[in-house]
């Protein structure tokens, strides 16, 4: 999506250790309007999908989920990082190790949004090791749901995720992906979409 | 706002300690196309105001925030709840105790989001003793920022946050005042507005 590639250049900073800080305008402070366009963008790509409802975690892949979900006419249900196990009514439950604060996070889903009827669109934010998908997966198939594809915003190409889960026949589909950057330079180079 | 009133009828559940769950619309699965028509109603009571930023902390606040925005045309930006001082650059900082987690946050958002020439509409889910949007008001008075009004979306009327914001002169529209519920009868009283 040449909207969002364009602002990841004009705004993405190139960290040491593959960090790509979109913090001005993807998840600190958010672009609303490029939203909209990138969840117009989702509802094309998904159009012959039929999703019934779109999944994200907590916090950053909330507000491109939400967006997104005027689109299709569903609702969100967040996954909550659980601060305790002292939580009311049955949940699904998984483990997601996160890549940006290098530690493992127990992620839960209230039973009762999720059920065997469901169709799920998954959106989130970055992917790059792919284990916030995983763990997400994990919970749509607890509750014996169906996982319609994988919606991301900036893709890490260069790390495994995106094909890990494309191998296992997952349709996912990033609004940009970056095959390379260099943080000495700046430079950042997208995959031909 | 009588849809949201009605979906709270409807969907709401009262427990006892003055919990109302709101959890299958409001802050776990969320009700987009309700979200849509309160953007639209906080845009309609802030009309008179020049906002160019909406202010908001994760996690179940970003949905909301969010689509309001949409009605303002202005980026959202989003306090963190800090899980580490090991944050990059610098940061406004503030503490707020958590009435549904009995607990204390550090409450974080980059100085580069926030300045003095910001007029800011805060937007939350819940109003309740008025802690988390009171440690705003202290991160957007701390960048010499101008709080324009609170928009909230379920305000619990018989605790205090909401009259002693209103007694310091904060603009504080809420579209859904709860002034009496019981848990023993799930009876729910709102205030005329």
């Amino acid at each position: 999506m040449k909207l969002l590639e364009e602002k990841i250049l004009q705004d993405g900073i190139v960290k040491e250790g593959n960090v790509l800080k979109v913090d001005s305008f993807l998840n600190h402070q958010l672009d609303i309007d490029l939203f909209t366009e990138m969840g117009k963008e989702f509802k094309r790509l998904f159009a012959d999908r039929p999703v019934n409802k779109i999944l994200t975690i907590e916090a950053s892949g909330i507000a491109i989920a939400c967006i997104a979900a005027q689109q299709f006419h569903v609702p969100v249900v967040f996954a909550k990082k659980a601060k305790s196990i002292n939580l009311e009514g049955e949940m699904y439950t998984t483990k997601i190790e996160s890549f940006t604060h290098k530690r493992t996070y127990d992620v839960i889903v209230a039973k009762k949004f999720l059920s065997a009827d469901d169709h799920i669109l998954i959106i989130d934010d970055f992917l790059a090791n792919g284990c916030a998908v995983e763990g997400l997966i994990d919970l749509i198939r607890s509750a014996g749901a169906t996982v319609e594809g994988v919606g991301i915003a900036i893709e890490k190409g260069f790390q495994q995720g995106g094909k890990n889960l494309r191998n296992k026949g997952i349709r996912v589909e990033s609004l940009a992906i970056v095959d390379s950057m260099d943080a000495a330079t700046g430079k950042i180079v997208f995959r031909e979409q």
